[in-house]
């Protein structure tokens, strides 16, 4: 394994360490100024596969499109000996690329107009049907489509999801089709169901289809649409002899699920169950090269890779410094006799994603110094084409030897970005006055001079600030490199990991099993206010180490992050201005939605024994004191996000709820923005909100200029907020409204 | 003034009174019994016109086709002299029929498949158009539509309303059209508006068009969809010599909202103010003889009709025992040369629709003995043609002098009616032991023997229970005929009015306003407590009188009438099965979007201060008081109503909630149900649950046969709650499962 990259150096040294890199001086005098169009124009790569002999490869590259107003999805040939890259067409959407076994063809499926459904590509770029159906679904959060969950954007299937048999010869798909049922008269808990009901729906049903070398096609199982792993995962299936394995989710009313693995015998034509699970983590079947199931268990510094047979009997692979099943990671293959397995793995402490090669009980790690997030594998494990990147890298392919790990660069798949100057982003871990590890980075200012303290943002998510390039599952709607453009500091912080301790890991369980043990009280204090005493001890640090403002201090992050930015707000008073992105988890009106979320959080619901515990911890009901400037921007516009609004509001909190619209009335936005001309406004909302409340600066390109004047109004109104805050030197000579009082 | 009918005589003595009438004795020696299929066809009449000299008529009857699934609109043309009456349309809706001046022919809002349009109907029965918009807007509870409010059905409106002048050479209508700007960001309180979205909607302007006898047409104003008297009201104009007055809302935050009347001058072409209002209680501009705003004030007893001028100055016509402005009351008119007016009346005594014709400061009423409740009016007001009908009587046309006040009938509106044996229905007032009185209706049981108990039913709506036929907007899915064919006394009740008492006029008022004085203990008392004691009162009369059994009673109510069934559960043992109707207010859940209507109840909201009045008062909050089976019916689904299913629930009440579906997933059924599928099986579900309940049978015709088990283990979860209750012989000896703990 690598030595740790990781540094608890103070900043300064590490400056002092960049500056001898020949790659930073050069980007700092050469490149181009980040553009907020350079951010909403980063290609994601989700699908990539190589071909059997790793000669040929194709992917597909999803990028914005401005002008017509959504991304599109280039797909592109590559040769991998020459690196020569054809973009043979774009579609509206590509999932699930693969090589079809025995020929030169690859197949995808693709959303040419008419749902998402198989085709066939050809070696010279040729496109035709494979699996057609003529009543593709509508899916997401739309009208009377099928809301599948998983932040989908709204759009129609045909075909859900599809595998080869190894030997290309048996096609697996599953079809979803419209349950007719759902005009009746509904009962009790269906009812209930319909409590956070937004729009009108549909539901579903998804049949698993087995097509033989002779063309036949058989149903081989019927899931209902409460089958997480079939509406979502419906390609995880493993081909083990004549079997056809697959796992089902069963209802059993608990928040983590119950499941099952079944086995379609393709000369039998039954189905028998192999066994069940609960509260699974990941949909993926990892298989290992002894045929049992890989995962990776135990603490930081204790963990281990392990193969569990069917048995039960477990293979030991020793201690390893990475997880495996994170879907961030770069997937999974078994060479074509079985023998050895590749596995994409997420490094717990460079942050970085690599590989592992397993074979026999033996294990190999495969790195470039930088992260490998999405590879195509050949049939031999011999050659790997991956997308590498980092925090300064912008994406491009790489061949790797899987068998020397020597690494040939093909090119960048992001020429656009290639001419920016590459910001410093300093890897960082900090540990906090509990003991806890919290990793991140530092986004250092453009032209930063030593001496020099500037305003900083936090931006926090869960655990995705990690080793990729400008990661929108991360930084959201919040333009971290144009904040550093202007000259705020940006810190990029994870929540400390809970592997890392029992405790951390005890109070994560109770949470995802729906209860205790610990209770509420530990489980609050180990998940939210531990976070914000580590938020508040790496700004600290880095507020002692000279390099930030500790008067212009922001806050932002969405969906988990927002939980934590929420709660950063009513427990610190280090903030003055915060974005919060379309959260709402810990308000009261949620409980009713989501008991087995909030029970081991509050211990029950607002309305009974339990209030104290929401009165204590609730944002909304703490709002009076909260010192910052809040911005909430939204897709859902749902009761919690309103009733913090309307808490803020009514204790006289500058604050401003904006709502971003779907496509039409008839959708809505996705959680994950997805919408060009949305991602453009709430980003330069940001900057906006952040500029005023920090800086004092009214920004000429505020996306909606006349909501100025009500910015300066709450200002105005909240000038005698927060009295217990001693005005300081800084503070009064601060040209921000917020620290003007 | 005709004296009091109702009487607080105990039955027996009204009893033996019927048993004297030789139209009762008749009716049930000759007649057939009641069907289900009765009760959904009875014709609503909402529209009838009559000619400007009294020679001809025009109505439209609505009757539930129960093959094409949904009411249907027949048009009819009557011709007075004779009665001779021909169908000459059907639509799916019809809306304000009126005689076009100087001319035999008719004009009238029809759905004829392309929204509401204006047409013109000539004096054979031809129609033709006179104003299509070509985009009809869809509203009602559905997709992408405009929630016109007011229970509307899902449908499209291109002419929303519209008026002749009195010479008829002017039209003036309003014209609905969506306005574009839906999707753009929304912030702050306009986010907060989307708290309770349920589906997808467009938002409208509505423009207000003059047109000239040349054929000219002028835009004179153009009102939001806020202006509930634009949406719902449009056609609410006065012609006052050269001007068009009309009212038009204006937001100003409060619940009752403030309204301006503005006049277009016809000549001048433009709009002046006249005045303004607050908390109005009728969309109804009422003028009077002397050019003023017609209203009644004052309590019962003291009750006056007044006509105030502009300037303020009154006429009073002295005490009346009616009130004007209702929307169930037959309309108003003014005779051509402004010096008469009639006015329809809902008399506060006998609960009847009458008319009172006003000329000079004198004013005479008119009656028959029934209810008129919608009449058209000739030109010089000497005579109308109106519908009047019983709570036995089925509706019929006839012929009123205005003059004489001679009554000459003109046939059945409703033949499939007219054969069935009326049941004895007796009008009925309570004084409850806080001094209040109550009005309602005793239906008695068919067959009834003196000195049999029969099980009872309450069924409550505000103040619906009144002189009209098996009235849809008070019995709702509640099919009384059929309980009293089965064996049950069904008593109608209204609330106790406020107008009998300053006391409960302030309470009201202050629900109203939105708050009091007086503070909510009180509110709550004099609106729901003591209508509690009034329903517990009433029912006590007629146990002491022998009636009734007092082990098998039942409630049941929608919307007003389910927060009276709700909060009788909680504060009364009398009940043993109830059901509820699409209700909701009073649970915490419904506090955010409703406010102002929860302020003077709980004096705030539940998780604040206040939070010991919802503990109090809110019924799922005491559901573990409710000793009674609780059906809950719905149309919405919301979350008020999940929650009092929950809390029945947890608290082992035995409840079914039963969500009723729209004609599709992208519609909703109707606060009063309009989809006759549904009607039918709602209304045989409460059949079968109140005589699971009450009677212990298992109705044959039970329409989901596959609950009886679930009830089966309801009864049995629930067979040791409400131990305070000790079993009687009458309990013991019971069928019913509720009783037989």
């Amino acid at each position: 394994m690598k030595p740790l990259l990781l540094s608890s150096l103070p900043v300064a040294a590490l400056l002092a360490a960049a500056a001898l890199s020949p790659a930073s001086a050069a980007g700092e005098s050469q490149g181009r100024s980040w553009t907020i169009e350079d951010i909403l124009t980063i290609p994601e790569v989700d699908e990539i596969a190589l071909s059997e002999d790793g000669k040929r490869a194709i992917y597909a590259a999803e990028i914005v499109d401005i002008e017509a107003g959504r991304p599109r999805s280039h797909i592109r040939l590559v040769d991998v000996a020459t690196g020569r890259t054809q973009t043979i067409l774009t579609a509206d959407a590509t999932k699930s690329l693969r090589p079809i076994a025995g020929t030169d063809d690859w197949s995808a499926l693709l959303d040419m107009g008419d749902g998402l459904q198989l085709y066939r590509i050809g070696s010279k770029g040729s496109v035709r049907p494979l699996v057609i159906n003529p009543a593709p679904v509508p899916v997401g959060k739309a009208d009377m489509s099928f809301p599948i969950g998983g932040g989908m954007r709204p759009a129609r299937i045909g075909v859900l999801d599809y595998d080869w048999s190894p030997d290309g010869k048996w096609l697996w798909y599953s079809l979803i089709k419209p349950k007719p049922e759902a005009n009746r008269v509904r009962f009790d808990e269906e009812v209930s169901a319909l409590r956070n009901r937004r729009r009108s729906a549909i539901d579903v049903e998804i049949d698993y289809l087995l097509r033989g070398p002779d063309g036949s096609t058989v149903r081989i199982a019927t899931r209902p649409s409460s089958d997480r792993v079939a509406t979502r995962g419906g390609g995880r299936i493993v081909w083990q002899e004549d079997e056809v394995r697959f796992r089902v989710e069963v209802q059993d009313g608990t928040l983590g699920g119950s499941f099952e693995t079944w086995a379609w015998d393709r000369k039998k034509k039954a189905v028998r169950k192999l066994g069940g699970e609960r509260d699974l983590l990941s949909m993926w079947i990892l298989v290992g090269p002894h045929g049992g199931q890989l995962s990776t268990t135990g603490l930081d510094g204790q963990r281990e890779l392990v193969e569990t047979l069917p048995g039960g009997q477990r293979h030991r692979f020793g201690h390893v410094a990475f997880e495996i099943g994170d879907p961030r990671a770069a997937g999974w293959k078994r060479s074509a006799d079985g023998k050895r397995v590749v596995v994409g793995t997420r490094r717990t402490d460079t942050l970085r994603y690599e590989l592992a090669l397993l074979a026999g009980d033996e294990i190999r790690t495969i790195g470039t110094g930088a992260s490998l997030t999405r590879c195509g594998f050949d049939g031999f494990l011999s050659s790997a084409l991956c997308v590498e990147e980092g925090t300064s890298l912008p994406p491009r392919l790489v061949r790797i030897d899987l068998n020397t790990g020597a690494v040939r660069r093909l090119g960048s798949i992001s020429p656009r970005h290639d001419p920016i100057a590459p910001l410093r982003i300093i890897p960082r871990q900090f540990t906090s006055r509990d003991g806890y590890k919290a990793n991140g980075y530092v986004v250092m200012p453009r032209g930063h001079r030593a001496g020099e303290r500037h305003p900083a943002l936090v931006v926090t998510h869960g655990s995705d600030a990690d080793d990729r390039f400008a990661e929108p599952g991360n930084q959201w709607n919040y333009p971290v490199q144009l904040f550093a453009e202007r000259g705020y500091v940006v810190l990029l912080l994870n929540d400390p990991s809970p592997r890392q301790s029992a405790e951390l890991m005890e109070a994560y369980g109770a949470w995802m099993r729906g209860k205790g043990p610990p209770g509420p009280d530990i489980v609050r204090q180990r998940i939210w206010l531990n976070g914000v005493h580590s938020i508040e001890d790496a700004v600290g640090e880095l507020t002692a180490e000279g390099l930030i403002d500790p008067d212009r201090i922001g806050i932002a992050g969405y969906s988990r992050g927002s939980q934590m930015v929420n709660v950063s707000l009513t427990n610190s008073r280090l903030f003055r201005a915060a974005s919060s992105g379309d959260g709402g988890f810990l308000e009261p009106s949620g409980y009713a939605g989501a008991r087995a979320s909030y029970d081991p959080v509050y211990g029950g619901g607002p309305l009974g024994d339990h209030i104290d515990h929401y009165r204590r911890f609730a944002p909304s009901l703490n709002a009076d004191k909260i010192c910052a400037a809040v911005l909430q921007q939204v897709a859902s516009a749902s009761p919690s996000q309103i009733d913090f609004y309307e808490g803020l509001r009514d204790a006289h909190v500058a604050t401003q709820l904006s709502y971003y619209p779907g496509a039409s009335p008839a959708s809505d936005e996705t959680h994950l923005f997805h919408i060009p001309s949305n991602r453009l406004l709430a980003m330069r909302e940001n900057l906006a909100w952040f500029d005023y409340w920090l800086r004092g600066v009214r920004d000429p390109d505020a996306p909606f200029p006349e909501r100025i004047a009500q910015w300066d109004r709450l200002a105005d109104a909240g000038r005698n907020r927060c009295p217990l805050t001693p005005p300081t030197v800084s503070q009064s000579s601060s040209p921000s409204p917020a620290n003007s009082e």
